[in-house]
């Protein structure tokens, strides 16, 4: 069996890319011949996995992008699932966290019956809401760190005995497991951080969103982060770049352009 | 229309309780003549809500417990909401929590498509991750301060600017909505800390998880409160009272104890 680091690092090589593409897919954003097709969403992201799925090293589907829909929504992200390959790492871009039979059970859904190789997690409730997704060394956690959006501002960037409280829950929860599972969200708009982040946790696996709809610097952001292991998210930016009947092929253009700015 | 805080009231006052019960619904645990029914889940719950509605003031259904079964899952939870005596207020406890436009999209699952009153939220990528929940007179939003379970002491303790993390988020986040409609979650585990919240917070409703099967003491934890608006919430002590042929009515006794030992 891979472990996680494994898997990730296979799937960056394969494709010569770290790039992530995460499928927020809004059945308003679709393009109109899809819209009236028996599962448009799934129709849509198996068209873009088609496209694109040797150029990234990863996609993220939003689950919320899905709960939106109730059971039509999780049965497109089943559907969404079964078209991805098994080479390239699927992230369940999920945000979960609480108390330890709870996040069990996340862990369950996530991981177990819809098989995704990764989550992302967040850290408010502490080391028993996090450790019931770090039990298997084959699947990964993203622990939010300092997150893309302006939010990030108000409690991850709070000083507390001396350093800001992202900086607390990354040396912390690196002692919550004892495989090398655990990654950490790191947003592309805070390239300063992000090279500084860099010298504590050289190899440690980042999940970087932000890139293209959000305004992180693709150039930027890559230099911050040096050779450390990234993946690199960019989401409406790519899958909706034409909402005509050339979706699939001009989201494949986009890839191959983020890929090229991002790089291996 | 009836803002959130009214629908509470009133619910906390027709049942004279202050007693949520938390739907963590667990297929192995089930008594076993229900495993083999059409849909176990929703059974059960429909048979502890009729057992139990006369009783409280909301029932809490813990999403995690849902997922882990996929569209099995999300149809048992579609199922029980609509067991619920529209008196009755549904809390889903999701613990949600993104960017902007992902947060409108978890809004948009438990507000609109599954119609719930109220969510938990989890604050940790600050304002503009939960302002989307809170746009809605009718939608209340329980927002994680200081949770039950032991890992609250990692971040949610941790001292800030001369106070603990938790005490951030409450003060920041009191100016996040135009109405009423914030509450925040205190975990019936730290009677001190809720008795010293409730000087600084007389009036904002508290969801206050963790009495019973997490050890929370109700008789402390009332007098913690004062007369506060609280909705006290008990899973596991109540919904599992017996796995036998009588679990509904054992569950039906348990919640008189409990309210018994809460108030109104």
């Amino acid at each position: 069996m891979m472990t996680f680091r494994e898997k990730l690092a296979a799937a960056r090589q394969r494709n010569a890319s770290q790039l992530c593409i995460g499928l927020d897919t809004d059945i308003d954003k679709l393009p109109a011949h899809l819209r009236t097709a028996a599962d448009p969403i799934a129709e849509f992201n198996c068209a873009i996995v088609e496209a694109t799925s040797d150029v990234v090293c990863a996609f993220k589907p939003n689950i919320a992008f899905y709960e939106q829909y109730g059971n039509a929504g999780w049965e497109a992200l089943r559907q969404t699932l079964a078209c991805i390959p098994e080479h390239v790492i699927t992230i369940a871009d999920a945000k979960r966290g609480d108390i330890g039979n709870t996040s069990a059970a996340y862990a369950s859904a996530f991981f177990e019956y819809f098989n995704f190789d990764a989550i992302t997690v967040s850290p408010y409730m502490g080391a028993d809401s996090v450790q019931p997704f770090l039990t298997r060394p084959d699947k990964g956690v993203f622990l939010l760190a300092l997150t893309s959006n302006s939010g990030s501002a108000d409690f991850q960037r709070l000083v507390c005995n001396g350093k800001p409280l992202y900086r607390h829950v990354i040396e912390q929860s690196l002692a919550w497991t004892k495989y090398d599972n655990l990654g950490f969200v790191v947003g592309a708009t805070h390239p300063e951080e992000l090279a500084e982040l860099r010298t504590a946790i050289p190899d440690v696996p980042l999940l970087i969103p932000g890139v293209g709809a959000q305004g992180g610097d693709a150039a930027a952001t890559m230099k911050a982060n040096g050779t450390g292991p990234a993946v690199v998210n960019a989401s409406r930016a790519v899958i909706y770049a034409s909402n005509g009947r050339d979706f699939a092929e001009k989201a494949r253009e986009k890839a191959e352009e983020y890929r090229a700015m991002i790089g291996a």
